[in-house]
């Protein structure tokens, strides 16, 4: 049976979505499956999680609990994610007896949970990688080290990270010593000298239909996007079109179904580099939910409930995305007033997370012609819900890590 | 205690709204509701009515039962509505009781609820409607009709009319014979010979900070809206303008709070004469989901919860909406795949309803250059999720009934 089969006939999407998790991306799935008259099914771990509060069907469950998804499958069409931690063999036994149809499918998703397997796979097929290596002991991670000029790696726990979480540059096999007892091997990367992040998102259907969307310049702060400027800026004609080929053809030889952002280094000389895979929507695409004529979470249910694709077109030459990374300001309402009072074209997204430090509680997006000041909006948006005042604006660009 | 008076500090916004009527207005607050971080309360009469399937949560009771209302205003900020037809006495309660706000309040709402009081408070100020008269007994109908050149009127029962329900041309008491029992008075307006119909929305806050939004052209069917051109076609700026103006007057003469639609005539020599109002959102705003910074929804929601207005500038230079009115076909989902295989740039909102002959059960939308063309791909969808095929479109235009 192909991964991502389904009981139902491939001629009649599904209609009824469940969604394995309960963050600010299932949530935002929440909006655009009510106009498409798809009925999704939320399993989150807690009836206050973030896409708990607006959906209409809840169910209370871990992700790796078999019983709690494969309850969440018999009362779905097909299974999708808010994020890529569902154990694969959970996932495998749904598809084996026919309960649902899973999208994107467990042998596409693993290269998006493990990233060693994701380094085999794409250097494999050609695609342009930093240069890797796999360590299984301290020994391995230190005569890596030995080999490298700077003295200096990026070590990965192949699998449960997120957002910054288990990356670190490292110059000893000390420093990933707390790591060996939860991960038998680590990946190592090259500390690629970017002169900036991209992103490169893609939906495919199963049939193969797919459809890709600019790519974007994603910034980040202490590891986390920060910021996302759609198209990415200066970036010409024929490089949208490479990068986006190549994020299509990984599309295609993985076999995904749904959304994928393929997060890029670029060089100071232009080379491309792929730096992480996620097969859902991402943080660097909630831009299109106000400023492409289809937005990613419409695309990714499109997609999983095998409806044709949406158009990717920009509705506005330029769009700006700022995350709210929580702050001081617990209270995040007041700030949104005031930002909104400030700005009428202001785009206001908030997921109804408790505000922690550098959690991300929210988003602002704002689009139009002129890209300065677009940017400056949006990070005025920011600091203005962060209880921060309306002082100047930082973006912290950095090395890999 | 005003109208739309509220026990909340008034610097602190509404977060709990509470929404009067399952329809597929309320439905389609879900989706703003949801991003701006407002928990939307819906009271429908049944669990599968169009928003009970889509909301987070739902109160099963009726807009004229005092106890369901007030129920659902106990537990929120604000109340308000998806359509106009809960009795002043329910709502003047909870105010005066300081339970809930009320947005747009009773002494609003009232000239939404009853035509002759609409037409005497916008007649008396000045505002431009067609010839109208009360009339109380056949005798005055009669008296009414002999002195018409063309011996016809339009006579409306005062209430619950919607969608043509409560409308005819009459030619004869006898044509209303049987509205007597449930209306002590009805009202009678001219026929006017319209060369169009125009609507124009505009948004308001409390304080008074208002919006408006492009001047639409619509087009009805039997009765019903059919299709919605924004902005509307060979409207010069300084009629837009003047339009746009007489709408917020109207809010303001009558402090509205919330999206307010003044649906007009336009004759052929270009004087604009008022037809209807509803206070919330309306069918000729459906486009600004799609097509504009801030659709109609997500303003209504901005107003009634005290939050600042968004732009209501549009993102393309024309928008085409067009009603998916029940047809014979009672799957939509097939034909909406053929449609979105068809085009990717449609967007489609289905409202989750049983088709039935004529009924509103979902609408489609392009927006973009060519207007000509967006109106094609319009009524092309519309046939093919409608079970219609692909053949030639007509829209029906005719006089003001």
């Amino acid at each position: 049976m192909p991964a991502d089969s389904t009981p139902c006939s491939p001629s009649v999407p599904a209609r009824r979505i469940g969604v394995i998790g309960g963050g600010q991306l299932a949530r935002m799935m929440l909006g655009p499956a009510i106009e498409l008259g798809l009925a999704v099914e939320v399993l989150a771990t807690a009836p206050d999680e973030s896409a708990a509060q607006g959906a209409a069907a809840v169910r209370i469950g871990r992700h790796d609990d078999p019983a709690a998804v494969r309850d969440l499958a018999e009362a779905a069409d097909v299974l999708t994610f808010d994020h890529e931690h569902v154990p694969a063999e959970i996932l495998e036994s749904i598809l084996d007896e026919g309960i649902a149809a899973v999208r994107p499918g467990p042998a596409a998703l693993v290269h998006a949970q493990d990233k060693l397997r994701m380094r085999e796979r794409l250097s494999a097929a050609g695609h342009p990688c930093p240069r890797w290596w796999r360590a299984a002991s301290p020994q391995e991670v230190d005569a890596a080290l030995a080999a490298e000029t700077s003295g200096r790696l990026v070590a990965k726990t192949p699998r449960g990270g997120y957002d910054g979480h288990g990356v670190r540059v490292i110059s000893s096999s000390a420093d990933v010593a707390d790591w060996w007892e939860l991960h038998p091997e680590l990946l190592l990367e090259e500390l690629v000298p970017f002169a900036r992040e991209l992103s490169a998102q893609v939906a495919r259907r199963s049939g193969g239909e797919s459809a890709a969307y600019p790519v974007v310049q994603s910034t980040q702060r202490d590891g986390v996007c920060f910021e996302v400027v759609a198209p990415a800026p200066g970036l010409d004609a024929a490089d949208q079109e490479r990068i986006q080929q190549l994020a299509l053809h990984i599309a295609e030889d993985l076999d995904v179904t749904g959304m994928l952002a393929v997060e890029l280094f670029e060089t100071e000389d232009g080379e491309i580099l792929i730096n992480e895979l996620a097969m859902r929507p991402h943080n660097t695409g909630h831009w299109s939910m106000d400023a492409a004529v289809t937005g990613q979470f419409e695309q990714h249910l499109r997609a999983v409930a095998d409806l044709p694709l949406g158009s990717t077109a920009p509705v506005a030459p330029h769009a700006v995305m700022v995350n709210l990374l929580g702050g001081q300001e617990s209270d995040l309402a007041r700030g949104m007033r005031a930002a909104m009072e400030q700005d009428g074209g202001l785009k206001v997204h908030l997921y109804g997370k408790d505000v922690r430090p550098g959690r991300k509680v929210g988003h602002v997006c704002v689009a139009g012609e002129d890209l300065e000041d677009l940017r400056a909006r949006a990070h005025r948006a920011e600091r203005l819900i962060n209880g921060g005042g309306d002082a100047a604006t930082e973006t912290t660009e950095g090395a890999s890590a």
